[in-house]
């Protein structure tokens, strides 16, 4: 491969910066929602050539300021923190103790190898009792918060012309039950987060958050995945590793993060993310035990749930569906446990030969996850790991009993989503979506995947694209991302933007099929574009630009075949 | 990209050669079906480490000799005629005479850029009236072929042990009306093809052909599409496009070259492919009257199939099915008509203000491709270009008239698939399935595609295979590759292997959903050596071996760490 097809944007940026300035062919725009100018959400307008004579189209953006040239980033100060002046009216509690950091935090590491904590000044700041604090609780009590009509506006692409035709293309779509409405009013965003059906995650100590609802009737989501390497070089290193995620249209991530540093590296992540950040305590509890899972203890895991709680997380894994009972089921599978906190929770329950202690405290977990809106993304910590053992004993027990505890967690007025699989194979996949829904009370569903076949390593992304799809289709409101390095290694650079790329079009299938009365107009735009030979539009209404530029130009590299 | 992360199997080949040598970790193997030892079934062997204590697992292989360490690749001998005895037998007329080579078969090439023809000894042969000559013909007679207990012993993957929890395979899948037996016996193929329900195109002039059939109650295939460079460099490396595309997997092969010197490349194609080659005749008519639409005649495009037909082609895209009457139905479409062939048609019917020829000589193509057993591919010339002229009246309009020519083309004796879409959004494609089926009388379904969304030029690949493994499963029997250069080039050699995995991981997928008896085995076999940490037992099973590896050793790239 020769150096011209190595787009520019691949490159990393240089050490100590991020990945800054626009997508191709795109302008960054904030829009406020009518009477709102405090409030202000981030679209991105692709302007055509002025022979379509058409009017921009208005893109979601999950990118954040970084796509802003009017924007001042440095990763030290941190982003602006839109919601601090909403937050500040909620009579939250700024005053009350917080946790000081331990040298296990950190995984001991020597002072040396320290990475400093981010200078970003951060308050913290904890919910009351008896007042509301989460979404759900602000919801239940009939209360429309400013992420809710951040997310309403949002999700409508601010486009009043999207009503014309909204009915039709709903009739045209098949959603399987879902009720996606011809626009997305605050009420309704309330309605749907009463209801469980929906969520905001939004720690109150993540006043930087654009917030983002994930929910069957709003536009399908997608998750990406990162985690430190082995030796960082900088702070601003690993928070490129999110700028880059959601600069291809990532809506959450979920830092995996283990070994040294990583309390520091997460403050810095939170304090630099306009998306939801995503955690799995377990793993870092597991790291102050010097990974010994028999070890671990309610204590260092609540001290965990703090720690993190108070940098700011957005949602927390939580395997408390793993249950003591559950693990002889996995005996006779092919490829037994494969989830992380799956294998370590067993374990413990196996050493000790005791329920797991997450499910014992699950209502003590629900109590501080409340106190700053942490919403739960309850782990399925028994997910198939191979098309063999798709929608076994295990799976479906584990997910009856995150049905359960979604009925606990709803009445500790915590909001909730539900982890899915996996490997399941095409015609296994609808069951698993009816089944969740109905076990689940329509809580969100967020799934791996699922990869349709396990000959592929290599191409995972694909095999688990098609799932992705699907079950996106069926109802499932957020993908979790995979890339091609999935089974084999860890995701460079150019993978988690495979990754990302290929779960944004998952998701956009999804919304086309489910008839979406706003996904149809990019394509459309394209098409015509394409119809039209308007090359350029073409290439700026593109997932990826770059990509479809670059492609172009290996073979037909003049100008004037662009225009032509 | 460093110099490492290319994987010496993307490298070409030396000039006047072609890629040869066995695909990494597997051992070709000839099977012959019991009391055949005149016919031979290529497969390859997977060796698994002795600690997994399992057979070889058995692989359908598409490569034909070039991955035989043992044969001998000589691009101007061609291929071993291993029909040529059974050919033999059947009373074809091999005296008749033939057809001589004109200046415009081969796009009026200059001397000094003529690709020589290739020196493989070729004979032609054609059926007699009277005679069963088709595949379809003598199915009808109640006579089982050579080609059809090739076939089924290919299907079988010849492994007896299929046959073991074979039943339970198939009652776990959905199958939408299939019947996928348990075992496939030669008797099985032959009333499948009377009933028009599979093809096995096999020209009688391709001798070098190893026989595949085409229909949903066999394995799942995929197509892949080639054609000549604008400046070829050897006949060889034309050659070695076919070859490289086989390698990974393509089932059949099209060649859709334009230009100069499209005669002689193909018949280098032909005399050494051992898949089926189809191709689309009213492309090269069109260059003999130089490109230009109205002055296509019968004349000429009769005496086109007759110079393919001798030749060996296996089957013709034929778009007989687009009538006068159809093409104002696609004036409002967002993308007009996007197939080559429907919009050569569609301008010829339009300047002419007449039906098609195509249309009109219909009965007197049948009898000229009957003569040769070339199968009709009835093109889609109507197909949608976007999401949103998916399912419109000018396609089902065109696929009811596809319907009533398959009916002409069974009365006349021959075999019959159906060419289908194209864009359609995820909620539309199981209709076009259902309607094909219906409308066309079970004839087998060969659909490129569908992509699922227009917006993601760069990874057509993906939008396409979701759609592409959604029909398969639905109950297409081919579907075409789509590279991650559609729309915008070309594609290399690494996009057209890209393109032949997705589509493989497609068909797998597919036959894994509809329970195809034969298909989990290989994932249940890569799932236990992952489990156990089997590395190379993992990458030797994967559909690409040197991706899997070379994604490994990027981050792990230690022996120690493939076998722990």
């Amino acid at each position: 491969m020769d150096d011209q097809s190595i787009s520019p944007t691949y490159a990393s940026p240089p050490s100590g910066q991020v990945t800054t300035g626009p997508i191709e062919g795109s302008v960054k725009v904030w829009s406020s929602p009518p009477g709102r100018d405090d409030i202000r959400v981030p679209f991105r307008d692709i302007a055509l050539d002025p022979s379509a004579n058409e009017p921009p189209v208005r893109i979601y953006d999950t990118s954040g300021p970084y796509t802003d040239p009017t924007a001042a980033i440095d990763v030290e100060r941190g982003l602006p923190r839109v919601r601090s002046a909403w937050l500040a009216t909620r009579g939250l509690d700024a005053t009350a103790e917080t946790r000081v950091v331990k040298p296990e935090d950190n995984g001991f590491v020597s002072a040396d190898r320290l990475v400093p904590s981010c200078p970003a000044p951060h308050g913290v700041l904890r919910g009351r009792t008896g007042q509301p604090v989460t979404q759900y609780e602000f919801a239940r009590a009939g209360i429309v918060t400013e992420e809710m009509i951040f997310v309403a506006h949002r999700e409508n692409l601010g486009r009043a012309t999207m009503v014309d035709g909204a009915e039709e293309r709903r009739a045209d779509g098949e959603d399987f039950g879902a009720n996606i409405p011809a626009f997305i009013t605050p009420e309704f965003v309330r309605d749907e987060i009463a209801a469980g059906r929906a969520i905001i995650p939004a720690n109150i100590n993540h006043p930087e958050l654009e917030p983002v609802i994930i929910g069957r009737n709003f536009l399908v989501k997608i998750n990406a995945n990162i985690g430190n390497s082995a030796v960082t070089s900088s702070a601003a290193e690993e928070v490129d590793k999110l700028v880059w995620a959601i600069r291809w249209g990532a809506d959450t991530v979920m830092d995996l993060s283990t070994g040294r540093n990583i309390h520091n590296i997460r403050d810095w992540i939170l304090r630099n993310s306009p998306v939801p950040i995503g955690t799995v305590p377990l793993y870092q509890a597991l790291e102050k035990v010097g990974g010994v899972a028999e070890k671990l203890s309610w204590e260092i895991f609540r001290d965990t749930l703090i720690e993190q709680a108070e940098q700011g997380v957005d949602y927390f894994t939580i395997h408390a569906g793993v249950r003591l009972q559950h693990v002889p089921l996995t005996a006779h599978r092919t490829t037994g446990i494969v989830s992380r906190g799956g294998s370590i929770m067993a374990a413990w329950c196996l050493a000790h030969h005791r329920e797991s202690f997450l499910y014992e405290h699950f209502e003590d977990i629900c109590d501080i996850m409340r106190a700053y809106d942490i919403s739960f993304s309850l782990g399925d910590g028994l997910r198939p790991g191979s098309i063999a053992d798709a929608n076994d004993a295990a799976q479906f027990a584990e997910l009856e009993t995150l049905g359960e505890l979604t009925k606990v967690a709803w009445s500790k007025g915590c909001q909730v989503m539900i982890e899915g699989p996996g490997h399941v194979p095409m015609h296994k996949i609808k069951i698993n979506m009816t089944k969740q829904l109905r076990e689940c009370g329509e809580a969100p569903f967020y799934t791996l995947g699922p990869l349709t076949t396990d000959i592929a390593p290599g191409y995972d992304h694909i095999t688990s694209g098609i799932g992705a799809a699907m079950i996106g289709w069926y109802g499932c409101a957020m993908l979790c991302y995979v890339t091609p390095k999935e089974h084999l290694g860890l995701p460079d650079r150019n993978d988690v933007k495979v990754g990302v790329i290929t779960y944004k079009i998952a998701a956009h299938a999804a919304d086309l099929a489910k008839g979406h009365p706003a996904a149809q107009v990019r394509d459309d735009a394209i098409s015509r574009a394409r119809f039209e030979f308007r090359w350029h539009d073409q290439f700026n209404l593109a997932l990826d630009p770059d990509t479809a530029r670059q492609f172009h130009d290996e073979t037909l590299p003049k100008e004037a075949h662009k225009t032509a």
